[in-house]
């Protein structure tokens, strides 16, 4: 029977692996690597090195894909869907590697950023691919730090406030409006600062970049003010770097409510 | 200058620790442990066999104190508060600990079960130390796996669906209605099963009990079947152990929005 290993491996500090991460490295025969975009080199790269600082050279294999997104832009190559949904086009990549890369008595591994619970594709993919009967496998998931958890420690503060709730959610949401019921929200995947739509509120925002790598970039204060410096900050670091992933805490403070 | 670390230990397997947390424990002269009431011996006692399992015999101090809490009811020892509310009770504790038992040039650490973040009071507590001015120490955050990450890792699940907000929140807090403008909700803290308000909703349960233990106990499905199983075994559970410590996510379907 092929086994799965799906591995959260932290949001950028290689340090971040658990243990079981690490043994459950060290027990696998094939990683599949997904090629996402823009920040392909430096995430790959961080990959490949967590690799090569746990296991023996010549101990696995891996194996390349195109995202099905990327794809559709750069043109076919193995492992491309013709047609399709994005989800449905990359459950197509996963069943063919799964078929074509990992022998019947091997265990592959899926390597997710941060935590695989949190905005992230694999778990559903795997599913669907089970649920199209054409391969069968047994899968596990190995829970990671997530880039929320790194965020809130750099800043040494917590998600949540004495017995209230915290809202997790996304940057196209919170332009839509603050979320209701709750005063502490995270926000993630936010191409376009929708903090900036909170200004005038009494607001703490706790804001990073590139958490847990060499380049990370920590701001906090009262959004009035933070709100501005980390436009320009986030605006000059993507500059320099090409690409930029970024996460933030809202804090409403009591008057507000 | 002291130095101390908070060290997100994961929530019940060793093996969630953090290799960054090993580091850390491995960099810490004297630990700093709570003991906080019934589920004392096994939790303490897993903190005692991570010490044990990482770091060389004698080279570590461990000092103990009672929880304010409990201490009122137990009678006083040494750190306990005459009186005050508890978390001004327990910076209390935490200052007399780190003046008396932590030398000028030493490193401290406290454990903490999970995430540091996740409804844990030690950085508050310890901000008020330092706001009081007494004594003066530097301090970082050692992010953990929360028991979230581990229960919907063991249920090969997300925390989100695609593009959609999480919230966590508290037994007390679900019980007074389900969070407006979310359909994933993780509860925490419930020794009431709050879920039980909701059982005519279309709602699935995904349910864990002393998650990454081996007592680990996991039941999930349409609320309305795995509710009342869920009430069964948890009630056994509780008796046979005399504590529990469960989580859950609640995820409403589409049709009830
Ligand atoms: C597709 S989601 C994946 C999240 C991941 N599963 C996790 O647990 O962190 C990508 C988003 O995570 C956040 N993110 C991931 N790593 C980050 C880091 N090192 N620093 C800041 N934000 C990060 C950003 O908000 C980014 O848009
Ligand atoms: C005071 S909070 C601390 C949470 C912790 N900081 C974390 O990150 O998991 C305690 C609550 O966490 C949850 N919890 C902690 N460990 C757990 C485990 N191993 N299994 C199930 N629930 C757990 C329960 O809901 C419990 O009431």
């Amino acid at each position: 029977m092929r086994e799965i290993h799906v591995i959260g491996i932290g949001a950028g500090d290689p340090e971040q692996l658990t243990l079981q991460a690490v043994r459950a490295l060290r027990g696998t025969d094939v990683f599949f690597l997904l090629d996402k975009g823009e920040e392909k080199s430096d995430l790959t790269r961080l990959r490949l090195d967590i690799l090569g600082a746990h296991l023996p050279e010549g101990s696995y294999r891996v194996v390349e894909a195109r995202d099905p997104e990327r794809d559709r832009r750069a043109g076919g190559t193995a492992y491309s869907p013709a047609v399709g949904d994005w989800r449905s086009a990359r459950a197509g990549i996963y069943e063919r590697m799964i078929v074509e890369e990992l022998g019947d008595d091997e265990t592959g591994a899926f390597l997710v950023w941060g935590d695989p619970a949190l905005y992230d594709s694999t778990i559903g993919i795997l599913d669907e691919v089970l649920a199209r009967g054409a391969v069968s496998f047994a899968y596990d998931v190995v829970p990671g730090v997530s880039s929320v958890s790194a965020l809130v420690a750099r800043h040494r503060t917590g998600l949540n406030r004495v017995a209230r709730p915290v809202q997790i959610t996304t940057g196209r949401r919170l332009a839509e409006g603050f979320p209701e019921g709750v005063d502490d929200v995270v926000v993630m995947l936010d191409a376009h600062q929708s903090f900036r739509h909170y200004a005038d509120e009494d607001i703490d925002i706790y804001w990073g970049a590139y958490i847990g790598t060499p380049d990370e970039i920590l701001v906090s204060g009262p959004l009035a003010e933070a709100g501005p410096e980390i436009e320009r900050v986030r605006a000059q670091a993507r500059e320099r770097k090409g690409w930029i992933m970024d996460t933030y805490l809202l804090r409403r403070n009591p008057g507000e409510r």
